[in-house]
Formats: structure tokens, sequence, C-alpha cells
């Protein structure tokens, strides 16, 4: 392959784009790779599309080496199959609806379940015909509340998608570990770190999942890790729930007057002041923080709900709403606040809340923190304004509606197996395998006759790679300050020939050395643009990230031509005749490095 | 490749799914290529895919050859940029129209002209620049009223469009060849006959057009020839206009009784018996017939209209339709009738249309045919049940509100050029080029600056492939009762290996042949089912389609495998020691039948 710039369909810009925040989006469209066509909507320009086709290859490869078939679905489905698993009505507003002309329900599908589910049923029906796995390499679509980031948070997206079909559980392990062994290989052959965490299923269901994320600071997902191999997504994290304590020596709940003490630091040093502990002084995490917040369920009602977490750590709004999923969780408003008299802002407290109040059924849900267990103490609000009460024990005084893994995990947190102490770090999630047992396929009847002629409902797994996202964390992890910088096995050619000045010897040279690599099966991206000063050629070289960059320029004079990796290695002269030879076993060396 | 059946997702139907008119839709389902989702909407099973990714290879290449450039659009679009050329209203309720979550109206883009013509104006400034041709092969929709016969008309659809970009005509001229060519030897590739007519640029624009249409009865497009060699969509033909007559030696007009004469024969039979003719018998050919149609805008918007053709020949709704683009056009109903009761059924006349009515700017229009010209003399209806008017002249007694292709194309009619009789035949449209000129570029601002510094509009050409159907066409053109017959190059694979009977020793030597002609680049479908009977297998490698088959079975105790073609030639037994040499060298024939 020999693409010539002064023909090649790109175009550079020196100015990051202004809704560009993240490194890989600002690159991607400097360099011509991608375009906004709409709000999480990009089209590919030729050097973009050689990429994805790249690393769409390695995700085929893999899968079909690991004994998935491939198969194709459509993005535009009917309504009535997910009206069957009820996720018609969970992906609330996150997913597109359309109707056809004669008024039909249809929808662009975020994720196929359903149809693999009536695809199986539709063609097998015994034992025999298990286990399956079928993937497909397709568009799909959300309608993302903020896309952002580009290619990492989009509304049309391409997924890698798989489905495994087993008979019994020890199926579905053996599936889901080796669709799990594919993941490892494809993101090592791609050259993208990743750390496997612990995940919630969520909308998705089932028994198990895990996500493979690379760590990047830009990534919305935050995860923890503990030094004895403990990870999850932070929305895993199970809180270990500690012993009830002995109550008998507390004495009964007193309400103070607490006046401007509407935050919990003004409340500490207030309490630390007037009431003092005497063996130690009180902090924050003695205080019980009653936070607001409104559930929205995806048929859009609307529910006032109050989450009480130690005053030490905040509410995680992701946390909560996976916890709650699929209801999304805001901050309450002045609406919801207005709604609820009895709830005295800042000084909110028990009382007024969940069994606790004078009318229960009626009285707003209140869902506490997996800490805040029998016989612990608190100071928390008295539900008037100055008002604080103390000692109240949990289990004796309150008690509440349900539990809710709400609180923040901090850096240092035990994690929950025991492993010691957790680190937090950011990562964007790249891959999501979830063993979803038998939902999909209860809901749908898909079952198969076992060996004593019996119908069995079979066991799913789903498996997913964000393609177009695996190609923005690429971007992400090979680039630096001057533009991007693929590892070769993805970079859209292997080497980047520049013609310099305007010497028609050096054009020659250039032109003879780009076909004869052409020929060796190197794919070569050649600046053959007569006009351009050096400067823009390097500065576009550097922005388009070919691992190697050949310069024939005044060297020639000498018979030499400069060869320079794009990032690390230090550039050699190599006499001219030398050149195709040494640049096709550099390139060789260069795509060997990954299998 | 080596595919066996044992494991591969394919199930073969025996019979004929209810919803299948056409061979290729039938035995497309039948042999488990693909799977009906929704109505003109398809899922690709295994079998299928890989056809499609060799149909899609031949076009992508011979586009890369024609020095086209790969880029990919999204599907999902903001309503705004058809808004501008105005095609987001004429489309009407044949696209998919959807809202996103901030209440934005969007489309699922059944072609890509403005979006193209908005990156080209975003990349590029300058003549230099051009000319330049981009395409992708890209998932389509279209909201059918009726889609039918499987992949031919579907609502989501695999299209290749190209799109050309040139300074000035020649520039444009050149392109609409380029392609042309390209698309002679795509078809040529594939195996499919073709025949390029001159068509109606409809909805899309622009100077010229052609269809290139495979010629098969079971084609929705009527298409002529001449033995001359025009040759053009039916909705395409043009009807020489004679020459006025002199029309000083006809009578004046004069109304006549003719009670029950709603039909044009029951008036010929009529006035031949009441108002004989001295030179010859009435012929239909001298009536004037008015046929009442209702045009719907893409609006919604509808129009009684009346249309006037000599009475031997039918209206075609498909030519009128073409004709009035983008309107479509409906025969009228009842209630139509009713709001014009000025209109009296079976009698109507010229008199109560257009301009000859007492008052034309509230009369409903009146469209003739290019036959009627002045001079032209006509027993037509007279307004009134059971009266008609005779000697009535055209120019002299009537005048239109506009002409219209609407009558009926047959067999013999003299073609436009002059050229000879046409005849007539059926094809599938599976390309379509269009010189488009500058109608989108000047609605989109999509100029260049010119050797002299001034703003020029460019102009634009566009090419269209309907993969998806291409493949149908080739199902079409290929196959018998029995099942597929595809030509070696799109075939899901060269080799059909059928182990048939239950000897371990035939397993055993069908999987090494197998696995050998694999190892040679062969491409391998094995039949290793161990319990299926070999009538079964049989059955299913003819449904299939594979083009070689070969069979190892009862033969093999005499050292013997039995070679044979999908269709035509015969069997022949080949040594098992020979035939992965023999075999080789058939499928390296077979593929070198085509470029």
């Amino acid at each position: 392959m020999l693409l010539r710039l002064s023909s090649l369909f790109v175009r550079t810009l020196r100015e990051d784009p202004a809704d560009a925040e993240v490194a890989s989006h600002r690159l991607l469209v400097r360099a011509g790779y991608i375009r906004r066509a709409a709000p999480g909507i990009y089209t590919w320009l030729p050097l973009g599309l050689r990429v994805l086709a790249k690393v769409e290859a390695v995700v085929r490869e893999e899968m079909v080496a690991a004994g998935a078939q491939e198969v194709h679905f459509p993005a535009l489905l009917p309504k009535e199959p997910y009206e069957a698993t009820g996720r018609w009505t969970e992906y609330g507003p996150n997913i597109f609806r359309l109707k056809d002309r004669k008024d039909a329900d249809y929808l662009l599908a975020p994720t196929h379940e359903e149809l693999f589910t009536l695809l199986v049923k539709d063609l097998y029906s015994s034992y025999k015909d298990l286990p399956l796995t079928l993937f497909q390499i397709q568009t799909k679509y959300r309608d993302e509340a903020r896309p952002r980031a580009g290619l990492i948070r989009g509304r049309e997206f391409i997924m890698k998608d798989a489905y495994s079909f087993d008979l019994d559980d020890a199926g579905l392990a053996a599936a889901y570990e080796n669709q799990r062994a594919a993941y490892q290989r494809i993101f090592t052959r791609l050259g993208l770190e990743y750390v496997i965490v612990s995940a919630m299923s969520g909308a998705m269901g089932g028994s198990r999942s895990e996500e493979f994320l690379t760590p990047t600071p830009i990534g919305e997902d935050t995860f923890v890790r503990s030094p004895g191999g403990y990870a999850a997504n932070v929305e895993a994290v199970t809180t270990p729930v500690p012993p009830a304590l002995d109550w008998s020596h507390v004495p009964a709940a007193h309400v103070e007057d607490t006046p401007d003490s509407p935050t919990i630091d003004s409340l500490v040093e207030l309490v630390n002041a007037r009431f003092p502990r005497p063996d130690r002084a009180w902090t924050a995490a003695d205080t019980l923080k009653n936070v607001v917040v409104a559930l929205v369920q995806p048929t859009g009602e609307r529910e006032v709900v109050v989450i009480g977490v130690p005053g030490d750590r905040e509410v995680d709004m992701k946390r909560v709403e996976a916890a709650l999923a699929p209801a999304e969780v805001e901050i309450a408003g002045e609406a919801d606040l207005a709604a609820h008299p009895e709830l005295a802002r800042g000084y909110i407290g028990p009382a007024v809340l969940g069994p606790n109040a004078t009318d229960p059924e009626h009285a707003v849900r209140y869902l506490l923190d997996p800490r805040i267990v029998a016989g612990t103490r608190w100071i928390t609000g008295a539900n008037a304004p100055g008002r604080h009460v103390l000692d109240l024990v949990a289990g004796r005084d309150f008690t509440a509606t349900g539990a809710v893994e709400a609180a923040q995990v901090r850096a240092g947190d035990e994690a929950p197996d025991g492993s010691g102490p957790l680190e937090l770090a950011r990562g964007i999630e790249i891959g999501h395998i979830f063993a979803l047992g038998r939902k999909y396929a209860q809901a749908l009847g898909l079952t198969v006759l076992d060996q004593n002629g019996k119908a069995q409902v079979v066991t799913m797994g789903s498996y997913g790679i964000g393609v177009t996202r695996v190609l923005a964390a690429l971007a992400e992890a090979h680039h630096d300050e001057a533009g991007l910088a693929w590892p070769a096995h993805v970079a859209p050619a292997h080497v980047h020939v520049v013609a310099t000045g305007k010497d028609p010897a050096v054009f020659e040279a250039a032109e003879r050395l780009a076909t004869e690599l052409d020929a060796r099966g190197v794919e070569v991206l050649y600046d053959d643009r007569p006009k351009v000063s050096p400067g823009v050629k390097f500065a576009d070289a550097e922005l388009f990230g070919v691992p190697l960059v050949v310069v024939v320029g005044r060297g020639l004079a000498e018979g030499l031509v400069e060869v320079r990796p794009r990032v690390g290695g230090s550039s050699e002269q190599v006499p001219v005749a030398a050149a195709v030879d040494h640049v096709s076993a550099l390139v060789k060396g260069l795509l060997a490095e990954r299998g």
C-alpha cells in the first residue's frame, strides 16, 4: 500500500477543536482521522478507517480463534423482543426510539442479547447443538445524556459483541473463561495495557461480570486494587459490614441546640466546643449525614429518597446509581425539597424518615450505608433548623428502609476480601464480560432438549468490546504533545516517507524508495507534496503518528537518507542504496513485537 | 478456511418461507444464509456473511483501483443538511425519522450526498484539491412502503456510495465515465449480466443518470432496448413529439349522445355504429382517455389531477410518478372524486379541466401525453353521463396545463432516437450513477478557488451499488430448483467435502482431504456430521451451492472419491491420492474465470 499525501483525502489542523477535552479526541481530529458529524457521532476519514480496520481484524481473528462464529444483526429492530425482557422500558431515555410508517415501534439497538437468543431459539433445539458462541462487529447506538471525549463516549459506535450458549453452569463458566482469555490476547496484541476488575452487571443482569479497563487519568471509570490482588470497579466495591455493637452503655439520645451548624465541619467544631467527648475529639466520622436524592425510573417516575452515610464520606452518585439501576439518580432539586417540608435542609435526621416516621407508609425511603450497623452511635440532624441529636444509636433509636452502597470508596480502605488497603485509579472501559445466566433465555423461551429429552433453559454469557473506543484508548496510550504515535500493527501505515526541499532528484529518490517499500509489502505513507515546507511536513508526520519516518532531503547529495522512529530511539543516516532493506527489516521487527 | 458442518451455525429448511416470492429470498433463507428480523430487515448468518464479504471486497477493490478513497459516514444524522437541500421534506414517509433526548430531529440516512458535500467543504478549498472521488460501504435505511423480495427491496441494506467532486463539466464527465467503467468491471467480475440504461434522476437531481440493471423476469424495473442500441428504464423513455397537424379541414366539434359507453371499448363500438368514419374504422387510438389521479406531495398535501392519454394506451403509474417526483401518485379514490363533482366518471372531457374550464384558476390541472399535439382530433368525454364529444381538436378546442410522460411504453414503439422498435424486458437495479452537477454544492456552499482566485461552485457525481441487493441478484442469476449455485469467487467456500456412511475410514479420509485442501488455500465446507443420511447431505450441498462437491464414501474402498461440479459438467471418480491436486487445480481454474 502506497498513499500519496498530495492526493490523500486529509487535512491536518494546527488548532485543537473547541469541544475536545482529551488527547485522543483532539489528536484524531487534528490529524484528520475522524470528523464530528453530530454530538457523539463521527465520520471516519481514510487514515482513521485504516486503523479501525486493523483493530477490527485483531478482534475478529481472536474471536474466530476462540471458536466464535461471526454473524451480523440489523441495528434497526422492532420493540417486541426488548419488551419481553423488560429492557424496552429499562433503557429509558438512553436508547434511540422511532416509529416506522405503519406506526410500529423500533429502536436502534444498544446491544443484542434478545436477538441472539431468538436466533439460537430459531435454529437450535438440542443439547448436541451446544456449546455455541456467536459474535458480530456492528454499529450500535446509545442516546447518551452527555456524549463526550470523542470516540470514548459516543452515540453511534462500533462494538464487538459475542454471546455464549450452554446447557449448564459449568459450560457457561468455560465459555466465560474462554472469552476472558481471548480478551486478554486481543488487548495484548493491540498493545493496550489492561486491568480486569469485578463489575456490576447493572441492567444487563446475570451472576458475574468483569470489566477490562485500560488505566488512564482521563478514564471515566474509577477502579480499586489491593496488594493482595483484589480489583474492582469502584461501583462494584462492597463494604465489609462491621459487627453489631453493644449499646447498653450508651446514654439516651438527647436533642441539643446547635445554631449555625448546617455543614459537617461547622457541626463537628460546635459539638467539640459545647459537648466535648472525654476520650477524644468528635470527628466527621461520628456524624450521620443524610443526603436527599431523587431517583428517576426509566418510566420517568420520580422519587425522593434520603441516603445516610458517615459524615466523613461523600455520597458517590455513580455508586448509588449502580446500586439502584435502572433508576437514574440526581441530587434533589428545589421542587423535590418543596414537596417534602419535613426535610429540614442541613438538619435532616432519621426521625422523619422511612420506618422511623410517624406515618412510615408515606414517609421518604431511608437507605443507609452498610457501616451504620446496630449499636453505632451518631450525631445527626433533629429535623429542625439549628438542632441536632447526639447519642442516637442505630438499631435502638432508628432503623432504615434498606441498605445501599452509597459512600465514596477511599484510598486506604480495606479490600472487601481482606487483601489489604485499596488504591484508586482511573481507566477507560474497553471490554465487559457477563455471565448472564438464564435471564434472557427464560424471558424469550430458549430451551433445548437434554440427553433425557427434557427441555432445559439455556444459560448465556455476553461479551463486549467497544471497538471504536479501543481505538481511542490506543490513541490515549500512544501519543505525545506533538501527535499520535501508533504501534506498528495498528498504524495507518508502517513508514512515512518525507521528501523535503525542491530538488527533483530528491522527489525521484523518495518516489523510488516508497515504491520499492510498497513492493516489499511495507505500507507507505509518502509525503510527495511539492510546495510544502519541511517544517510543515515534519509536524504532519508527528501528528499522523506512523511509527517510522524516512526523510529524503539534503543528505541525498551524500547518498544518505534519515531514518527515525516516531518515538524513542534516535535517528540514523542510512545509505540510500541500503534504505529499502534496512527499513523493511525495521518494520518486520516492529510488527514482530506482537503476535 | 475449513468450516465443519457439525458445528457451523446453520440450519437448512426443506420448506419455502411463507413470505418469499422470489428464488433468491427463498433459497437464501432455506440455505441458512439470512434470517428475517423484521419486514425488510435481515440478519446475516455465517455463510451469508462470507458471500457478502466477498461481494464487498470486489466492489472495494475496483473502487480503490478507480482512484476512489474510502471513508465512512454515520447512519444516524441530524436533519439540518437534508433540510438545506430540501430532501428532508422530499423524502416524505420514505425515510426513518427520530428525535434524540434533546428533541433534535435526526434521520437514518438513505444516501449521503449532503454529508459528503459538507465534508469536502470542510477539508478542501482549492481547485488543486480536485478532482476527488470518495466512497463508503455502509448501512443505509429506507422506510419502504412495500419491502419485498428479501434483500432486493429492504429497509436496512448495504450500499456502496461514491461521490465525485470536480471543478468543471469536463471533469465531471471524466469522473462519471471512470465510475461507469468501474461498475462494468465490478459486475463482470461478479459474474452478473448487466444492461446500462438511461434513467430518471428523480429526487436526486442532476443532468444525466444511468442505471445498471441485471435482466431477470422477477425484476421490479422495466426497461427498453432498440436494435440500434438505445436502452432506457421505461420511466425515462421520452415520447417523440409528432409534428403539429393542420386542422383547417376538421369539422367543428359536436357533442353526441353515447349512452352506456363509459369504457373505451364500448365507446369505440358505439361510434363505429353511430358515427362511422368513411376512410377506416374508429379505434381506441382515436379516443382521448382522461384518467383522474391524486398526487401526494411529501408534505402530505393531496391534489387531484387529470391525465390525458390516447385511449389505446394505459397510464403507467410508475412513469407518471417518475415524471412528477417527488410526489407519489395514486389512482383517485372516492373522496377525491366526491370533492370534484365536475368530473363525470367515465365521461370526463377537457372542457372542465385546466385552462379549458370556466374558472381555470380553480380547475383541476390537466396534463397531456406528448402525442396529443396541436391539430390531433379526438373523441372524448363531454362531462355528462352518456355524452361524448367528437372532432375535438387539440390546440383549437382545448389545451393542457402541461405535458407528462404518462402513457405506457409498448413493445414495437419507435425508440426516441429513431434507432428502431423497442423491446421490453425486466431487471433488478444493481447500480445507479448520476451526474448531479452543482445542486448539492450550491445548496450547501461548496466552492473552491480557481486558478484566478475566484470562488467556483464544485460539480458533483453520485454513484451507488446496492451491495446486499447485488448478492440477491447473484442468487437470482445462479440457482436451480435444488438450491443456490454460486460462482466460485463469491461462494462461501470453494469446495464442499461430503463424508457419507458410517465407516470411520471414510471420515478419516474426508477429514484429511479437507485439511490438506485448506492447507493449499482452498476454502472448504466439510460435512462431517456423523449421523446424517447421504440424501440429506447431498440435498444440503445443493442448497448451499458451493461450486465443487467432493464425496468421500463407498468408493473409498477402491481408493476413489467423487468430484462433481454443483452445476453443469459431470461427476468424475478421482483416486484419493490425487484428489488434493486435482481439486486444487479445478478451484484455481474456476477462480481464474474472472479477474
